[in-house]
């Protein structure tokens, strides 16, 4: 089969490789339909996460058919469309039985494109297929489903869920990328009364109101001003950080209110500076966390009814083939006005790669 | 009457000042029969606190009588014994109305002996009595009931109930100073694993384990190869940081396992570095916090009940105008061994004198 393969920091090739094949009793190998590229692929590729052995297979999000399931497997079978998640999940360690798979300690978690083979590529292998692929609604298109395999659940559960958002609040989303206008979309699920988003770019703050944004201010033209005026000068119930660096966590800390929640999203490759100094007193609650996709089922419910904005998240479609091309549009998103690309079999699932409106 | 009076960093005074009365229809005129001195009114005496007035009564924990309280007043009448609690609550604003009363918004939360007059003086005046006095368990001494006004709830509520300590679970404290062993202490009242105590002072450690400590750590030999040894590598369930330094913050951080929650109860005077290149993936919840008191009347059930130690706190008892000795005996704790000192008035509340043990 071909598959995006990570050579080493800074290069990775579309390219021949051997098929996947089930490897354990609870394993599948899916045939993939549709996939997308994470701004993590984009890290990969930068040589930011070492411990990613070249000759990987990139990719952890996609839609696709299962092709052959292991004699363990139960929860699906050959011939069902599925999402595979971006967490894979043993289900008998002491975090999953806590739901908490993000830090499965029985092989699972965040594995595929990262410590073994991921989803870009014409079939993947998914080991703990019980609890690491979801069985698709029939209504939802490949294309919207893929972005349920890992932006919507993690915008939702590290940022809206840990950020404890409540109907009638304030909340903050710093970052207007893709991860923050799905947090500002699964946001607006809690019913708050006000969504501030903030970005450095005046195209995504437009698209952050598309997504449900009530006001929105450039990162270099005064947020917390914005944020005082807003609020009364008591600062946001909730600040969700999507972007991952120092200076707009350190924002975040700034414009929660005494008593908020600020949830961490970004990526982080460097410290940030916590001012304990002004913190101490302030009862505030920060959050980190990798997603565990406990709420899969839940926003897959949600998407197949309408009610997540998937398709306006999609800017830019693509045969599978093209995965190089895809990178470069995803990667220089700032130009291209990218928000998320994806790629499909249009022989498989062509819904995925009809045409779509930039948000 | 005589108070101890903040004259500017470095100096302060027992003298004579005007008598305190009622100003408001809700404030009640307490006498102090027994006082505490606290590591904040050490801050405030180095000038680490600026919002404090040259000429302020310092203090904000006491046991006394109520000698007026002011028509409004509903719930104490002249001749209670009360606690004077370290937060006052107009228990009307936003936060009070969610029992966040450290954050008054209406004129309460930390004002005693900060930005007015406090309780180390023979009368206090204290506003909003109804939500900000607690009536005394007859059978509880006053040398034991003080310390329920601040290091106790602090410990408890900052500490055990924002670090979400569980039955089962272990929980490290890091500074067992006596906000560290009350924390200490009220962790046992969830039943953990194991308590893990952290110190510079081989002392300390040796108090700590009086408290409820299983295991303790000179902070300057490996604590965290002892955490790692204790929980098979994972990491501790919940980390409480009792000192207020950016070290002891961080060494919270780096033991606390995946999933996990570092609860700062410390009083920080610089920033700490947040690893959040290490941390984004880890899925840890930080909590900061000023106390709310919102746990006061149940702590006193349990005081009340023997179920709490605070008789093993009390290291140094003092007449209350021996005001300028005993900060002297609690400023230099490392050499005189003071835990909490507590000063008392031998007509009013004899028990609060009576000669106490070491922990």
């Amino acid at each position: 089969m071909k598959a995006f393969v990570f050579n080493g920091p800074g290069s990775a090739t579309w390219k021949d490789v051997a098929d996947p094949r089930i490897e354990e009793p609870g394993d599948v190998v899916v045939r993939v339909d549709a996939v997308t590229i994470c701004g993590t692929d984009l890290h990969i590729l930068k040589g930011d996460v070492p411990d990613v052995p070249p000759g990987t297979v990139l990719g952890h999000e996609a839609v696709g058919e299962v092709v052959e399931a292991g004699p363990d497997v139960r929860s699906v079978r050959a011939g069902d469309r599925v999402l595979v998640s971006c967490i894979t999940a043993c289900g008998r360690c002491r975090y999953c039985r806590q739901a908490a798979y993000g830090q499965c300690r029985g092989g699972g978690g965040w594995t595929l494109g990262h410590l073994i083979d991921g989803t870009q590529a014409e079939y993947a292998r998914v080991p703990h297929a019980d609890l690491s692929v979801h069985p698709l609604p029939g209504s939802l298109p490949g294309g919207d489903a893929v972005l349920l395999a890992d932006i919507f659940p993690t915008a939702y559960e590290v940022g809206v869920l840990n950020g404890r958002v409540r109907p009638g609040e304030t909340v903050v989303v710093v970052g207007a990328g893709p991860i923050g206008l799905a947090a500002v979309a699964t946001a607006g699920l809690l019913s708050p009364y006000r969504i501030i988003a903030v970005d450095l770019a005046a195209g995504r703050l437009e698209a952050a109101k598309h997504f449900g944004a009530d006001a929105v201010a450039l990162a270099d033209e005064d947020p917390e001003r914005l944020v005082a005026d807003l609020t009364g000068g008591l600062g946001a119930d909730t600040v969700i950080e999507a972007v991952g660096v120092p200076e707009s966590f350190e924002l975040c800390t700034r414009v929660v209110r005494p008593g908020g929640h600020v949830a961490n999203i970004g990526v982080h490759g460097k410290p940030a500076v916590l001012h304990l100094e002004d913190l101490w007193i302030k009862n505030v609650t920060i959050t980190t966390g990798l997603v565990d996709t406990s709420s899969t089922p839940t926003l897959l419910r949600m998407a197949a009814a309408g009610r997540l904005p998937t398709s306006s998240m999609v800017t830019h479609t693509f045969p599978l083939d093209a995965m190089e091309e895809a990178y470069e549009v995803f990667s220089r998103a700032a130009d291209t006005g990218a928000l998320k690309v994806v790629l499909g079999s249009p022989r498989h699932d062509a819904v995925s790669l009809r045409p779509t409106e930039g948000a």
